[in-house]
């Protein structure tokens, strides 16, 4: 079985070796770019693990791996865009680099290149991996739309929040870790169960990026604490406050969350205060704890030996102990 | 074999019980809309008639011909949002109509659309459909990217116009000829001449385009005339005039393409002179008749008796025949 830190390395390797060279160069220069300026490369580190459950041939698995990497980074290309952000991983994004057109277009033919390496699998496995891609995709196309939506709503529930983040962020996750096991040989049964385990791992995730832009420490997460509060961000540790809290405290919070005139010191300090009396970073361990657990007894049922789960528990352990 | 008429016919019944009834509706709203307005559907009612030619099976061939159609209607989407068009076939873009994210987005799930309408097909010939379909599709990106860059470049010759359009448009014609043929079980080569056969049909095509913007009546394209000439569009008649014109004419003409400032109806008629005095429409027709004859002159090689041939000849007639 293949660990995190192995998978990621051939992954690195294989990406490092990627270069577009392809007329026009303004079309590909910012694929390059994106794909080089790095990330954790999760995704792609899964399918091979994945895959290594249950088959030692994992060559095959590399081509298809990279294409989530890829059609993730083309999500957040596009998805930057749309948010207006100038940083990614420190670097200016690409429509600052460049322009908002060849950001839509270099985006577009980034999903095309996706299924290019999609395809690059052995062809009898082919239909059932790209209906999995497919499926996935276009719900994590919702799951942006709903992102958007809620900027403008303030009726958002935790439960609409939750689903969001589902298709948004932990679909991908989930179907990283079936299209692995796919690849390996798995039961449709082992598959699905990844797949669960994959999608509970990923709302731990994403709760655990909420919890770090406010309790994480500058340094070792190389962000700004408070970001999200200052962007008015409808975050699960707000839409938890805003549910939990009394009428004068859920006022407060409102007015804070709704306006872009309070000082960003003040405004973090102010929230921050509300969440400790609310006792919202509890709530939102436990709440994570939840998806953990779940997580990992979706694992346990798998039905590979326990030593070849245990680093799939390692990653899913890693991932909930990020600094915070 | 299967005319233009019918496999129109058989494609607008097959759009019109199209609904994406998915969730959030911001997102499968443009979508619906996009494809309900219209457009002549000549993209999928060729693999329809190509795979007729081999075939009287073509079932089959249909999802894959609606992939093609929705990948079509997905650049327009975009094309139109990085060129600020607000209108295409009377109706408000998308962009304008909902916003630029929701045009980013619905854009984004149509090009996963496409792919999913295209993996429903025989799984046998589902990696060469897939090759086929990727290929082209980062070509249409790579014209779109070469049309952007001349918008802002003075030194775009004839040559560098020819292969843009041929990757923007005429490759994507290619592409469904040839889907056609492999679907209708053609040897590779007869689908390979079919692909030259539409590259070049789809030159004639784009020539076309470029003299109706001239030379049509108002009434019949439904668009007023001279529009390409006030929006400094860099078309193959302005290239070919400015290549054959003496110096002051030529710099007569790029003093006009390269301003805002002329009043819109004095701009096209000072360019239209410049036209009749060189024989820009005759030059252009002829150029447009050499593609032509070499388009039919392939599809004679086509291994398929003559009869058979006819609809698609009678189609080429079609597009060449246009009102000009």
């Amino acid at each position: 079985m293949v660990n995190f830190k192995k998978a990621q390395d051939i992954i690195n390797h294989e990406i490092s070796v990627i270069e577009f060279i392809r007329e026009p160069k303004e079309l590909y220069d910012p694929v390059n770019y994106v794909l080089s300026i790095g990330g954790k490369r999760i995704r792609p580190a899964l399918v091979i693990m994945a895959c290594s459950l249950f088959s030692e041939q994992i060559t095959h698995a590399v081509k298809p791996a990279l294409a989530l990497e890829i059609f993730h980074n083309f999500t957040l290309l596009h998805d930057d865009m749309m948010d207006n952000s100038v940083l990614r991983r420190n670097k200016p994004t690409v429509h600052e680099k460049w322009n908002r057109n060849i950001a839509i277009l270099s985006g577009d033919v980034m999903s095309i290149i996706a299924y290019k390496y999609l395809s690059d699998c052995p062809s009898g496995m082919l239909p059932s991996i790209l209906e999995l891609f497919t499926e996935t995709a276009l719900q994590v196309c919702e799951g942006q739309q709903y992102d958007l939506n809620f900027e403008t709503r303030n009726d958002i529930s935790v439960n609409d929040y939750l689903k969001m983040i589902e298709l948004k962020t932990a679909v991908l996750i989930a179907a990283s870790l079936k299209m692995g096991a796919i690849l390996g040989g798995a039961s449709l049964a082992d598959a699905d169960l990844l797949y669960e385990f994959g999608k509970n791992l990923g709302i731990v995730f994403q709760l655990g990026d909420d919890m770090l832009d406010v309790y994480g420490s500058t340094d070792k997460f190389g962000k700004k604490i408070g970001m999200d509060i200052i962007a008015n961000k409808k975050t699960f540790l707000i839409l938890k406050a805003i549910e939990v809290a009394d009428n004068e405290t859920r006022n407060q919070l409102t007015e804070l969350m709704s306006s872009n005139d309070f000082d960003p010191e003040e405004k973090i300090s102010r929230v921050m205060n509300i969440f400790n009396q609310l006792g919202i970073k509890e709530i939102t361990q436990e709440k994570s704890g939840e998806y953990y657990d779940h997580a990992l007894k979706t694992l346990d049922m798998v039905s590979v030996d326990h030593e070849s789960k245990s680093t799939l528990k390692e990653f899913a352990k890693m991932l909930i102990e990020r600094e915070h």
